[in-house]
């Protein structure tokens, strides 16, 4: 790849995956293929070698694989200035330091993303959540998942409910009303840092989720519903839109919608 | 008042409230004033004496009063011919049993409807939520309240969950599914007869529940609101239009609406 | 088979199914092996013969094929005492009409039910809605899709409002109130047999519907929400343990759901 | 009234009302009344003379007139040196010159908050439809009021669908997808600058509104329900609260809420 393909105006992005058989890299390679703007160079798994990426000439690496070999493709993708948008898990502050490092030394305009969650509507609810708390004397939250899930409430909402608990805080607000004095055990659901969260577990149900704000004479409610793990790939094709433009590392895709 | 008058099919029904000047038994005047085929004959509260409303000619009396005077009430209007519908609340079962006996001497052609809830909305969801309880293995309640509520959940949710419970048993169905492992105390909300319950209390809500009905691939859910005391007047003008073809005691609005 | 297998209360009832590869075959195929009370004895399809399915001592066919071959299926199971629950479409009155004749001959026990809908949710929220229509003097139809969805409204958004209106007008209620004076046109959505529907068209929507009725101070809405054509499932396999003890020809979901 | 008052931090707000009177000035004076941290100095309505505000040591006037009074009242507010929120409508670009104008020459630390909608919700909602507008491919709004509103849909919806256009516009982004090829005229409900919305007129609701964006596999709902015209305090308080330190004049309660 030359300079001139890798800055071209008018071309798609060449795009490589990383952890292309897997379930979530499957269809990041179905999703970028189906874009006009984006081009899919190179699909590689376990066993391949990563060599491949480079010889297709890949701009952007996204990387939905394991923890135990992220940290060693994001270390190559740097070396070779090639951007990346990673999904996999297990960074921790000192993983993120490493790549900090590797970045410092890097060509100039590499940047990678690093995301826990690439849900668009996930990740915008939670910010219009942190921003209405300071508004409304009343927050709870409502969560909608499947069976099989092992846990209640679900990431996402415990994240969530500290968020807000933090705004609130920050605003010098108190506890919200409650007058409750015979309470069934769990009817009033979880307490996380003083926000009510409550986890509906229902066949037919993917995954869900409400927060319920009110205030005097009125409510406001944001709702998330996700059908399908495609519901990822938005978020993960606006990282690859966007990580060449954040040289250095970018933590979440909140930062992406500012 | 004359035979005819009682019976004539083209005249407004003629009515008398006792217990006019509460809370509730003013909204029903209000109502039965706006009402085109009632008319208002009658409006009683304490200090007034019952027989302002025979002599006004009542053919039903609506009583919203106390359950120190009710049964006076009822004695009076049974014993003269008119029927009754009832909203104030403290009827056991000895009681309801000294109601039947006076109606049995009665003249015929006299009802009286004793109602804990006149919401048809609220009794409608129970019925649905009643007959939908088979078809669907995962079933969960939210119920939605202001924060002045003392109990959580509220006595419809309780007795919505218990009917479900029952319906399930009835048709030979086991637990709902729920692969929890990890829950946050409370999480999953409270366990009334094995149905889950959750309790939301927030500043700018009335009076909500949500029944949620799932089973592969889809959901049903059947919400109801309400919003005011005013609710309760569709539900008693029901009753006030339907209570004397319905000789002899009937409990509940449920057995109206069939 | 024997008589005794037939009529063993203890054993599965032994299923086949016709158009076993098509996509709604398939997943019969799936839903009847994966019910402990239930045995896929045979999967047809087009160049298999039907013999297999005597052969194999089926009791119950779901049948899932086109309207030019389905009459000939039906005539062939209805002959060999074999009932039949069936999902293909082009039933006129008049093939309707030869079902019923072929079966006043066939031997007693034979039974046949044929649904253009196997949603247990949404014939359950037709049925209520229907219910409700009487006791709210609004009522309005939203319906969500999919944006690749050719009618605006949908075919059960206007079954709904039909069946609305008529219990409306067979209660002598008069249109709903609407004091619209300047409408921007199509705001006030599509009037069926004057019931308002809106369609909404959304991607990362499948097949949702909302009924919602309103009277003084409460509404009540009904609302149904199809993730996958799994969601017939369970209304296939309700046909499955029901149709035998439904003699003759059985039209609609409707009629299991009492 | 001395400096010292005024500047007091420690102190409550004094407040002074105009069209005290009304349904909303009514409202005004008993929210401030209720609140801990604000004080009704004077509550003053037609033939009151406006001298009772300053003599009391209004520190900030709420202005819930008319058309024709309110601009000699902010005139009047303005040369005393006392901020104003006003809720009042009819205010013309002219109109917001001349306050500009008087604002320039009044002593320094003067604010006037003039704001067509003092929903707190519904501003919120507003700026996060915004937001939201250009990560989703498919957005529509339904809105929902009591039968007696004449406009459909309403202003606020209206208003929503004109901004979420301009973000989508600004962003680049083409029509939602929609296959509907037979359409119920009105089905699709009203087309403002693109953006289908839909309006829902029914008994028992007040004033209720919904955006839905839909994109690849999930959904992303901002939903707004106001049960009464106590739900404006909130923002009418946060006005009061907030206007000293915005000197000069501010438009919308949008901008309280950055």
């Amino acid at each position: 790849m030359t300079d001139e393909q890798r800055q071209s105006p008018a071309g798609p992005i060449r795009v490589g995956v990383f952890g292309a058989r897997g379930r979530m890299g499957a269809e990041v390679c179905r999703a970028v293929d189906a874009a006009d703007d984006l081009e899919l160079v190179a699909a590689i798994d376990e066993g391949d070698g990563l060599s491949g990426a480079a010889e297709a000439g890949a701009e952007v690496v996204v990387d939905f694989t394991t923890p135990d070999v992220v940290m060693d493709n994001l270390r190559w993708c740097i070396d070779r200035g090639i951007s990346a948008v990673v999904g996999t898990t297990g960074f921790t502050g000192e993983r993120l330091d490493r790549v900090r490092g590797w970045l410092e030394r890097s060509s100039p305009g590499v940047g990678v993303l690093i995301a826990p969650n690439f849900g668009i509507g996930a990740v915008l609810m939670m910010q219009f959540a942190t921003k209405a708390a300071r508004y409304f004397e009343s927050v709870e939250i409502i969560e909608q998942h499947h069976p099989r899930k092992l846990d209640a409430p679900s990431g996402t909402a415990t994240h969530t409910a500290r968020l807000i608990a933090q705004a609130r805080a920050a605003a010098g607000m108190g506890p919200a009303p409650d007058a409750t004095k015979e309470e069934v055990p769990g009817a009033r659901g979880a307490d996380i840092d003083g926000v009510r969260v409550h986890a509906v577990r229902s066949a037919g149900m993917v995954a869900h989720q409400e927060v319920l704000f009110g205030t005097t004479g009125e409510t406001l409610t944001i709702r998330q519903d996700s059908y399908d793990r495609v519901s990822f790939m938005p978020g993960v094709l606006l990282g690859v839109r966007s990580v060449r433009q954040r040289p250095g590392l970018t933590i979440g895709l909140d930062a992406l919608l500012d």
